[in-house]
């Protein structure tokens, strides 16, 4: 292309390249930094945050954008240097509504209020907490009429994580199966406790809980010539290219799937990363699209194969190879089905495929009445236990199990717990096109052929990167926005055979 | 102290935190990156290095400088902050003296010349490298007239890396001492070869040799939980806070002192790290002063520590346990001898305490030749090889043996290899200081008690950071400059105790 689209391409990889420095600093501090340096760290990456900022801010920045975005203009939609320029532009103007000095108190109060919830949480006492959140939930109100927004101000909010969809429209897709997962997790729980919950929750010793999070993120395509597998206590992946795309498991002694599936799950993640076109390296084009997009793809694998029968028919004999004493009489399908089961429960991050995304739901009708001023922050405990019993059928015995065990709202994330939701119903639409496209693709599954599948995911999805938003990738391969229906039936399908519905 | 003062403070802050940012990603590099993302790495690397750059060049950054030095001009010198001003006045006047394309075409050339020369060691093919190297001397004299020196060009090379003393102190340094060297080495060489090499070459497990690094570093003080101990091709310790001092190690299954005395001399260096007063912490004066005095600390710690009699009489039981079957027959005193026999052989990093400073008064000698076109490049290895024959006794069998064998030049490092020497110096005469000030001090060490000189060494040396240069700091502990008497007296004392001389 011209000089002046060079220019700007230049510009703006320097501020991606700050970026993902700070990324690295991040993966390092989670897991091989001494924890006595955060107070180092922090200023390290305050100084890094700052720096990207003003580089964001510069005049010259938005100068050389223009003068690209002039020569480009004739680029058709999807070339590379018309999408560049298109979402360089947008990131760079949503970065620039905040003024500095709000986004420093912002991080201030963050920080603090990450300590006050941490606080909260171990001594289960919301009060705690309810005054950083009462001045979270003030200025994200601010934040939003910085950002600006089309009907309400958690349109705002919710743009900073989904930039496609607004809140009605999210809405609207929630309240489309919100009833429909109430009464299917009804008729199972109908259906009585008929799965044995020990297969899961005996003691697997943590070697061979490695030994099989290893095999497994190998086996499903995670390539590790460009990514490495660590620990930390939050588990999450991070990319600073294709090439180095990395993830992160936990081990709990009585709780196998925290690391196997959760393995699988942010190999989802990295394999999406790793499989963008390099053409888009090193560019801002070059990460995963959306957090909804995101999470498609760590769902898919995490679930509509880590957690199929076809998976565990071909992968039972490894795991029973490594853990001959907790698996002695038990067989694939009954592992399939131990992996499965139903069983509302208080926490998000181990509910089941069915109530998962009542527990989404939950918070983004408080998220919406806390930013609406419907509820006052003192009485979001009492708001969640009501809803919870209302959607789940149970209520939290503490708050520590209920409105307090996220960490995000302490982090000033209000808005982004809608994208795992929408990760999932993205999931279904994507995985039942691939099945269109591949007919075989169950029966490969079943036999740990996993190459069809990622290469299909690399083609229609992971290869554009940045370029589509999460609306106009799902309309390319699904033809239509999202939807509920396809997720809806494949939890009906599946649950009805395990249940016997 | 004042607001120019901290306004100076902040930005030279910045400049050091975007230093330490790089520092981690490639620490990173060196250790855990997946080789694939190099490409990418480099890209980041050399966006961080530019805005450093930019920031250091930028006209407010000399302005503040200008208003703090001001501010703090009746401040005593060994204040902190009329040591922070006088230090950042030095390496912003340094860093302002590259012209920023002449900084980019050096680095672009030594990649280049990196490459070239791994080829040409691997293929043991000097010509390969020479073109490079060639134009490595002519770019460093052309550095050495933007730098400014004194009397040589050469001067200006040197004060890179040891800012308080000229190339010819330096040589009247080495001069004293070099004769003492080559008459030591012979009159060992003359006792014949009184020690079995064997029981170093032999195999040592690796886990073995792990396990034994872990608990080497840890009993002479290195603090795990302010640092932590990886693995890398090049061994080598850095530093982002003296919270977070980080050193490498190799294990070579054949050669046992590369992963336990290179263990605890990259210990050496990361102690001073940790061992700054916490005032300087996060500051620009919050690391070691030079080259030469880190040295000290490690080759101390390696050497004057690790390889004397009372550390093995004391730790061998550990190695054995370690190593039953290495060490079966082998005693204490026998073990000692072993790690400190003296043989002259062609590589510098292996070898023993008599002949190391020869391998870098050789270098020296040719590096200045080369700046001063007193040789061509072509005839470098005739040149190395004449000298080795000299100062060593023997002739290299191969230039890869030979002139190719180290990294320095290739990476533009002419005037580094000064520094090891000088610190082997250094660490004698800290060393012969600390004995006298706890006269017990080498008791304490054969009963592996190694606080009371690391306490020393804290006390003496390591709280100081940046505040004194190499001569300022040798004057307040020794109370004169560097000599080479007390090395040679250290010694000839050991080594005719060994030999029998």
């Amino acid at each position: 292309m011209g000089q002046k689209f060079d220019a700007f391409q230049s510009r703006i990889t320097d501020i991606l390249n700050l970026q993902r420095a700070s990324g690295i600093l991040s993966w390092d501090m989670e897991t091989k930094m001494p924890e006595a340096a955060q107070v180092a760290r922090g200023s390290q990456l305050e100084t890094l945050s700052r720096v990207t900022h003003q580089m964001i801010l510069d005049e010259e920045t938005s100068q050389r954008l223009l003068e690209a975005a002039d020569e480009v203009k004739d680029a058709e939609y999807d070339s590379f240097e018309a999408s560049l320029v298109r979402i360089a532009r947008q990131d760079l103007e949503d970065a620039v509504k905040l003024p500095t000095e709000f986004v420093a108190e912002f991080a201030r109060l963050t920080t603090e209020g990450h300590y006050r919830w941490a606080e909260a949480r171990a001594k289960n006492d919301f009060s705690i907490f309810q005054p950083a959140l009462e001045k979270i939930v003030q200025m994200s109100r601010q934040k939003a009429e910085y950002l600006g927004y089309a009907q309400s101000p958690y349109d705002a909010l919710l743009g900073e994580y989904e930039r496609s969809l607004s809140t009605a429209q999210v809405q609207a897709i929630f309240d489309e199966h919100k009833g429909q997962l109430v009464d299917l997790v009804a008729a199972i729980k109908a259906k009585g406790d008929v799965i044995d919950p020990n297969i899961i929750t005996q003691a697997y010793p943590l070697d061979g809980q490695k030994e099989l999070s290893l095999w497994a993120a190998d086996a499903i395509g995670y390539d590790f010539t460009r990514g490495r597998l660590d620990e930390s206590v939050h588990p999450f992946s991070t990319s600073f290219s294709k090439n180095d795309a990395r993830i992160t498991t936990r081990y709990s002694l009585n709780w196998l799937p925290s690391s196997l599936f959760g393995t699988l799950h942010e190999c989802g993640h990295a394999m999406y990363e790793q499989g963008i076109a390099d053409q888009l390296e090193g560019t801002i084009l070059g990460s995963g699209t959306s957090l909804s997009v995101h999470e498609s793809q760590s769902r898919s694998w995490e679930n509509m194969v880590g957690r199929s029968r076809g998976f565990w028919h071909w992968a039972f004999p490894k795991i029973a190879d490594i853990f001959p004493d907790q698996l002695r009489g038990v067989d694939a399908e009954t592992f399939y089905k131990a992996v499965n089961r139903v069983n509302p429960s208080f926490i998000r991050v181990e509910a089941d495929e069915c109530t998962y995304n009542l527990h989404i739901m939950l918070r983004f009708e408080i998220e919406q009445r806390m930013i609406n001023g419907d509820v006052a922050v003192k009485d979001v405990p009492a708001l969640w236990n009501e809803l919870f019993k209302q959607y789940l059928g149970i209520t939290p015995d503490s708050d520590a199990n209920g409105c307090l065990q996220d960490i995000h709202w302490s982090m000033g994330g209000i808005g982004y717990f809608a994208t795992y939701a929408l990760g999932n119903l993205l999931g279904a639409q994507y995985f039942n096109r691939a099945k269109q496209d591949i007919p075989t693709l169950e029966d490969e599954i079943a036999k740990g052929n996993f190459t069809l599948l990622l290469r299909w995911q690399n083609e229609n999805l992971h290869q554009y990167g940045r370029k589509f938003n999460t609306l106009e990738l799902t309309q390319r391969v699904c033809g239509e926005g999202i939807q509920s229906r396809d997720y809806i039936a494949y939890l009906t399908g599946k649950f009805s055979d395990i249940y016997g519905l």
